[in-house]
Parts: structure tokens; C-alpha cells; sequence
């Protein structure tokens, strides 16, 4: 039996996330990626996502592992799935790793981006993987907004209400806003992120950059643990997942 | 009567080109261009384009114009078509010009730019923009390449046969390839283009930088004006009109 770790990319655009859903008619990005292995090992599979991602939301670096018993040499392992893949997943990187490695467990974090477009008008070719924004937005306000969230804080107000977990701490490391002309990314690094945290995090600052929420309420959400007191939860196709952190 | 000039984006991904097709069920972007303007304007609305793209070719700068009665003031336009049209094609800009306005035959030329991926593993988020290349290629035979189709030639060679036109001789004024990393971009400016012409010279030039023909084919192909001397059609989706020349 072999443990295999590999680094994918997809495009979340025509997935229903990256979890396999109840309703087996709702394509998953794990569901294409169990079919795909079991057609190219000759075994049923079952993949290990370091973590979900919404429907519409992006990969350029998800972690998974699964176990074979089949002996195909590694290296040609990514070109004979990509082969059977949708043109939307792509196997990056494989490699096999100890046999106790959990996509999951051994995670350390997560580096995420959002993806902002400022434009009086909206793009064709970034239509999917941006939020478009037509308004004007104060960058050095947003940016200030971010260091607020730096560190370790209680984020049940900016998790969604269907989050099921017990503990709602997390740490994040860094957050940074940086500006490209009209693209704006944030860059966020930490342990661990609640059901749409990130988004929610967004459309929190996004008001703060319209002017129509102010600094301080970031604090009295993280003391009042209400949802109902943080922004509106960003779009999906402004978020990628870009690199999940291993020791 | 007014005669209304636009400049248009679009995602040629999901249209069979931008021209009607006798196939009603085919869609494509002039047929939801009209669809979109008699629904705002309220009158059956005829456009002309700058030029057909084909099926997958994308173009962030196609040109087009058409004649309406509507008194609608020019400046809320673009938001109610942009409202109205699938989110794939985007009005930018929208001006009056005058009666005899013509965007194909005013048009003094046209700056398309051709996009290569160049690299081992396959991008998801590049796939429906760029040809991906898993080879290596040699950059200045390509550029060399590049150079000999500056000037008036011959390109009846370099155009597909079903080709309908007369005069096969056309100017390219600039040819220049860009390498930003794994991207390789083709950028050409001529005052005019054959049906295919730009495929078929991409196709001919990467055969000369896989070492798979020479340079001198290139001189054989405008002598002898024989299509099947020539490379194979490069795939639709690298190529993307960027500007339509007027004076």
C-alpha cells in the first residue's frame, strides 16, 4: 500500500465545491478527481482534501492524499491523469509520502487569495476569477481594516451561522492588500479558516472601503461573536486557494 | 437615424465565431449583440463588425457599428446593454460617428495577439487563452521567423482554402514576439488578415522552433502560394483581437 500526496489546480467555475455533495448529479472537483483515479489505478480510491472549497471557489495549490495498491511508477502517474481529467484539474506535483500523512491533519495553514477588479466596467476574461467592482474603494482604509485581523482572534462573526465547528479561534498570520491598477489582491496567510471566513472578512473590509462601516467595528465583532454584525460574504470567484502550509 | 460605433470585449470561448450562422442554434456574438440592442432599443438592429473572429477566438477590442431611430442618450447605453447581454461580452465604449461609418471598410487594420503556454504541466486558468506547448522551442529561431513576414507579400499559402477572396496580398507593418516567463505572446499589426492567415503562420513558425522545418520554407510558401507547404492551424483559443485601426 502506498500513500500518495499530490498538488492540484482546478477551476471552481462549473463545480459545486470541492466536497462530494449528497446529490451525486452535483459535480465535485473530488468526485471527478475518485472517478478519474479509479479509471487510471484499476481501484476504488478515496481522496483526502487538505480542505473544502466552496462552489466557484479556486485551487492553484489544494493538497490531497490517497492510498494505492497499484505500482505504476510516479512519474508517469500526473501525465496519465491529467490525460483523463477535465481541461479544469490539473495534477501538478506527486509524490509519495509516509503512510501515516493526512492531507488534512498535517496541515499547517492555508495561503489564500481574493481577488478584487476596480473597473468602471466589467471584464470578460476576469469574470470568473475576480469580484468586479465598479465603485470607488479607499485603499489606505481597507489596508489599515486588514492589520485589524492580524493574530489570534475569536472569528464566530465572521464565519457563515452553518459553520459546525466548537472553536472559533484562529490565527492569522499575514494580510496584505496589494494594488495592480485596476486588480486588487489580498494576500492571506493563517492556521485555519471557518466556513466563509475569508469572504466574509471581504465583504466586511469592502464596506470599511466604501465608507460605509468604520475600523472600529471590526473589534466589536470579534468581542460580540455576531455574524449578523460583519459585511455581506463576498462572491466565490474572487477566492483561490494558492498553497496549503506542511511542516 | 443615428449611426452608433462601439468597441467591444468578449470570451469567444462558448460562440461559434462572431458572424450569424445559417444555424440559428449556434450561438454567436452578433447574434447576441442584435438580440441584446432590439431589446433595448426596441427596433430590429443590423450590426457590422470590424471583422469575423472564428469559433473560440476572443477579442478585447473588436469594432463594430449599426443604425438606430432610438433617441436614448449615448452615455446610458453601455449599462443596459451590459446588463442585458451574457456576461462573455462586454460593451465598452459606445460613441456616435457619422452616417457613412463603416467599422469593416473604415477599418485601416487590425493588432491581434497570439498567447502560448509554454510549459510541462498544463494551466487550468490559461486553457481557454493561451496553446499549450509542453515542449521546449527555440525562441530566436522564432523571432527570426517572425520577421520575415514584415512587409507586403503574397499570403495566399498562409490562408485556409476555403478562403473567398481575390487579392491574397496584405501588409504586415509589426510582428514581434514577447517571453514574459511561461507566456509567449505573438503580437501583429497588419492592414488586414485572411481567413486562418495568423493561425497558420503561429502553426508554421512553431514548426520551425521545434527544429521540424527551416526558415527558408517560409520564402518557398509566398513563391509557391501553396497552403500545404505550410504548418498546421494553431488552435483558436490563443488568439485575441486586441485593436481595430481606424484613421
Amino acid at each position: 500500500m502506498r500513500n500518495i500526496k499530490a498538488i492540484l489546480e482546478y477551476d471552481g467555475t462549473n463545480y459545486h465545491g470541492f466536497q462530494t455533495q449528497a446529490n451525486p448529479k452535483l459535480p465535485t472537483i473530488q468526485a471527478e478527481l475518485e472517478s478519474c483515479l479509479m479509471r487510471v489505478l484499476k481501484e476504488p480510491i478515496r481522496v483526502t482534501g487538505a480542505g473544502r472549497t466552496d462552489a466557484g471557489v479556486h485551487a492553484e495549490g489544494q493538497a490531497i492524499n490517497f492510498y494505492t495498491k497499484n505500482t505504476i511508477p510516479l512519474e508517469r502517474l500526473p501525465l496519465a491523469l491529467n490525460c483523463q481529467l477535465p481541461r479544469d484539474i490539473v495534477f501538478k506535483e506527486i509524490e509519495e509520502v509516509p503512510l501515516d500523512f493526512h492531507a488534512q491533519f498535517a496541515s499547517q495553514g492555508k495561503y489564500y487569495v481574493y481577488r478584487i477588479y476596480n473597473n468602471r466596467i466589467p471584464s470578460v476574461f476576469k469574470r470568473n476569477y475576480s469580484y468586479f467592482i465598479p465603485y470607488g474603494l479607499d485603499f489606505t482604509k481597507i489596508k489599515e481594516g486588514c492589520s485589524l485581523f492580524v493574530g489570534t482572534h475569536n472569528f464566530r462573526g465572521f464565519s457563515s451561522q452553518k459553520a459546525t465547528v466548537k472553536n472559533f479561534t484562529r490565527t492569522i498570520s499575514s494580510f496584505e492588500l496589494i494594488q495592480e491598477g485596476d486588480i486588487w489582491e489580498f494576500h492571506i496567510q493563517g492556521n485555519g479558516f471557518l466556513y466563509n471566513m475569508i469572504r466574509i472578512i471581504i465583504g466586511t473590509l469592502l464596506q470599511i472601503g466604501r465608507g460605509k462601516r468604520d475600523l472600529a467595528s471590526i473589534q466589536r465583532i470579534f468581542v460580540e461573536q455576531d455574524r449578523m454584525l460583519a459585511g455581506q460574504t463576498a462572491p466565490p470567484q474572487g477566492l483561490c486557494l494558492k498553497k496549503v502550509l506542511y511542516p
